[in-house]
């Protein structure tokens, strides 16, 4: 049976303050959990009879099994899973990402939850390590964000560092791409593959000052070209067509 | 002041069946609103002081100014907008699209909101007119779903039919393509623009059935190609990717 404590710890880790002060992040499922374990140490795991540990991952320190009932009433989840489970935060490197020879994605204050779980599976298919990410960014641990990354939280490192300090000195070593509505059209343009590709926030984009910094600019032209459209696209959109059209030049 | 039946009306519109009964879809805020008013008949519209009409559309015969609390109250967003109006369906004409020399989309039982409206996003950056589902797609009248789709129906024509019918039909006509993981490489494929392009449900991908009325199979290949990952694209992503090298090939 679960303690009081526990009860009151998943319920605690909605809070970004307490999951960064303990170091700790939830997530629910046997996708995204199984996943996790792969990568992360987990420190606790609550599951129902029938769950099985997937082959080839640590035990964790501390593992239950708990009814359906009683995961139903700690689960943050609408549908809860057949299992929940506690991992550490791994320490925040930001400024230990390597640029050269590859691409890397910076995010400048992206919000919705989903939209940023969307990034991070984007970058795991298309094999891109590192994601860095303005302070004002979404908390990729907040749980929502945690299951929108369907587990590929796993595989791919987000950070989160003071995001014109790490542009600047990227810009001195590789290319620094945002897409602008004066951008080259990205299916003309040949691409540098050594890059840091930034994506802004859902309504205001990128902020000036990060915009100061890019040094080439990209646009995704809508078809026909001169067709007027009073649309834009949703930044995860926007990142799957750029992030797929570096990998289709670099392929 | 909204009177009760129009409280009632608003109320009443979440639920699909009242929908096509009543052949009537609700949309709030001014970004969604306006954008629909060019291409919807309005029935009615509710709006804050200071909200004004959009210049060219025609005025709605019933249009009411509220005050904010009154907005808030029937409104099914959680930040409630300074405008909801309530607008006609168009008659569903699923057997008149016409295919050929233009890229079509078809979905197979997309369930969620979110996702349906970024294809209608997607659908009208790139230009694509009519989108084409199974009954079991998502209602795109959904609030939800029009607050998803950002405006963007207004110049997307969404249909509902039975999808095999469609394809079988199509795919005398036209190209039939579907996402697999054994498809070709789509970088490496000449793309025939005259052509359908069938996306399927988050879980399940397409039908059997469906499957089987495709006639040309593409596969978005993760990065570097040999790489493995347990993951996959989400919908909205493989669509926005599919659709996007359709239009850079014949940009």
């Amino acid at each position: 049976m679960l303690s009081k404590n526990k009860i009151k710890l998943v319920g605690q880790l909605s809070n970004k303050k307490f999951r960064y002060e303990n170091s700790l992040f939830l997530a629910e499922g046997h996708k995204c959990v199984n996943e996790l374990l792969k990568s992360f140490e987990c420190v606790f795991l609550a599951h129902t009879e029938g769950y099985e540990l997937p082959d080839g991952v640590r035990k964790p320190k501390d593992i239950e099994t708990v009814t359906s009932q009683e995961l139903k009433q700690v689960s943050l989840l609408e549908t809860p899973q057949n299992v929940l489970a506690i991992f550490r935060i791994k320490p925040n490197a930001g400024n230990g990402v390597k640029l050269e020879g590859k691409l890397t994605i910076a995010i400048d204050g992206v919000q919705d939850a989903g939209n940023m779980g969307t990034i991070v599976r984007i970058a795991d298919w298309f094999g891109v390590e590192d994601i860095v990410c303005s302070f004002g960014t979404v908390d990729v641990y907040n749980p929502k964000c945690v299951q929108a990354t369907m587990g590929a939280l796993a595989r791919v490192n987000v950070r989160y560092t003071d995001l014109a300090e790490f542009l600047k000195s990227a810009s001195e070593k590789v290319s620094v791409y945002t897409t602008t509505l004066d951008g080259s059209n990205i299916y003309e343009s040949k691409l540098d593959n050594n890059a840091v590709v930034v994506f802004g926030n859902e309504g205001n984009g990128i902020s000036r000052e990060v915009r100061s910094l890019c040094n080439r600019s990209l646009i995704i032209p809508s078809f026909p070209k001169e067709r007027v459209t009073s649309e834009s696209l949703n930044v995860g959109v926007a990142a799957a067509i750029v992030i797929g059209e570096f990998r289709r030049q670099f392929k």
